[in-house]
């Protein structure tokens, strides 16, 4: 059965069921927030072709990255998701089970943040286009920012970096990767198909800073941070241009998936790792004490990898001396971006 | 220049002057919210060849059309605009001066209502999109919904309809209208490439309730309504089915644009103001005495075209008895949006 045998109003009715029903059939959606929050708002779009493949790509698995992806914004702001809204862009050929498996791939992600789909529009298109907003809430005191690094700050990882492109890397060319076994290349293209954002990192990340807070009165404990949607290279190249500082990451510290060490040749597995994208972890900069409190809480993967430099440059250290010092910069980094 | 020749970076940076600075270059926007106030969101998706055309509706006439669609939706829940997020799907061969006079559009309707642009996302597309979402605040004694409407509530337009739909038609079809004058043309083509959403009306609007709820404690006085943007006959059908209610619509109360009488007769002039949408006025109802003051106070266009009766059908009437009662259905409200 394709879109054009219900129409856009048979369509929505199958829909419904994905959203609360208190919410639908009106101009817009009412959502409550909590006194003393400010609202966070952030917008994705995805295109057939260019982001996923209507034809490769399972409506469930582009559901649940189209949604992991805003929330991962979200967490990125320090924020606590309230709903998102769908807006659908779908020719008359495409299967309703693939539109219904978007919306259960969606609602997967979302549920285990209880966050409800508030709102939506569905119209034809030529081209099948997802159009994702999502907003939380905040503390205003408990914004992360990508321009508040400062100088001496400890940089944070909360998780391994390059198993999401690895894992596309490995649905895309299967031939490769002989030598992982079956759990491990599973384990690589899970990264990929259903990323988690690091929602969970932050009630974590709130209590730390409190405790050390308290010891450190009156000087106000800063937490700059973005998520590494772009790559970790990205996402450190941006901070500090954002915060008119500099950085040096030891490549020995990015902490890399454990498959990789059957696979991929050191060099390779920085180059996922820095540059390859979509693991939606934090990369987050605050003072040291909280920052190696906060990775030792997070366990597997969490790490700190560098520290904030005055100066502008990002530099690549090998702590081994093995390579030399590399300078990182923004072009690396938005190469996939490029029309 | 083609979109192609600039890329998404620089096309971002040339469309940061349409956004206020403090909200740019994070992973999502802050914006503060009142105390007390419930979130609205709202999302619409456009599509050229569908919703506009590239090559003949100017830049500016979609981006005015698209904010003013998402504005009136908050319109219709009694909201006030916070901001709207714009996501855009954009091919290379699209004029960068053609999205940036759709910017140049949003941003002079969204001017009016002190509305930013504070998010969004460029992505390469085949089909030029565009996915608008709009949030905005409500005190949640003050949602206008659509399942409220009580019998011998009172059925206001805040003003005339058919105007955007024969402004369409007009454009379309420049032989037509031979009899009219150039300024009643240029006002009938306005309505449809500016149409203004109306906000304007929830202070007046809440002024007069608060007024008679005073007289009339301790019952409750509710608003229903939504806004005419699917056309009238739609709106009162919408609020009809979701408030299990009926309705008599008298034909002759329906405030038509003055242009109209130099031109369409009176069952065609019917026709575009039942069906002919996109003229996002507001359809509410309420208790009378309210009701007349509110028409009273917006003036021109406002007026009370019906009752909210018991039952389930909404009839049209004609009080001069020239054309008998017509029952009417969504079917022929929703023509326009099938596959």
């Amino acid at each position: 059965m394709q879109v054009r045998d219900i129409g856009e109003q048979g369509l929505l009715k199958r829909l419904q069921r994905f959203c609360p029903s208190e919410i639908i059939g009106d101009d817009a959606a009412v959502v409550a927030t909590e006194p003393g929050q400010s609202l966070v708002v952030t917008t994705d779009v995805l295109v057939d072709g260019v982001h996923f493949s209507e034809i490769t790509t399972s409506g469930e698995d582009a559901g649940w990255r189209a949604a992991a992806a805003n929330l991962s914004d979200l967490a990125a702001m320090g924020a606590s998701p309230l709903g998102i809204t769908v807006g659908l862009g779908l020719s008359g050929e495409v299967a309703v089970s693939w539109v219904e498996q978007l919306y259960q791939g969606m609602t997967q992600c979302l549920q285990k943040y209880n966050t409800p789909i508030v709102g939506g529009d569905i119209v034809r298109s030529p081209t099948t286009t997802i159009a994702i907003s999502a907003f939380g809430q905040v503390n205003p005191l408990r914004v992360i920012r990508r321009n508040q690094a400062r100088v001496g700050d400890a940089i944070v990882v909360t998780g391994v970096h390059g198993a999401s492109s690895a894992g596309l890397k490995l649905l895309l060319h299967p031939e490769l990767g002989q030598n992982l076994s079956d759990s491990d290349r599973t384990a690589l293209v899970k990264a990929h198909q259903r990323p988690q954002p690091r929602l969970d990192v932050l009630p974590i990340l709130w209590e730390i800073v409190e405790t050390h807070q308290a010891k450190s009165l009156p000087s106000q404990i800063y937490v700059a941070g973005m998520d590494s949607s772009d790559g970790l290279a990205d996402a450190v190249l941006q901070i500090c241009r954002n915060s008119g500082v500099g950085a040096v990451i030891e490549s020995t510290q990015i902490s890399l998936p454990r498959q990789f060490s059957h696979w991929l040749t050191k060099e390779q597995a920085l180059e996922y790792a820095l540059y390859g994208g979509e693991d939606f972890e934090l990369v987050l900069c605050m003072p040291k004490e909280p920052a190696y409190d906060l990775v030792q809480q997070l366990g597997y993967g969490a790490a700190v990898v560098g520290i904030i430099t005055d100066g502008s440059t990002v530099i690549l250290r090998d702590q081994t001396k093995e390579y030399p010092d590399q300078v990182l910069n923004l072009e690396q980094g938005f190469q996939h971006f490029h029309y």
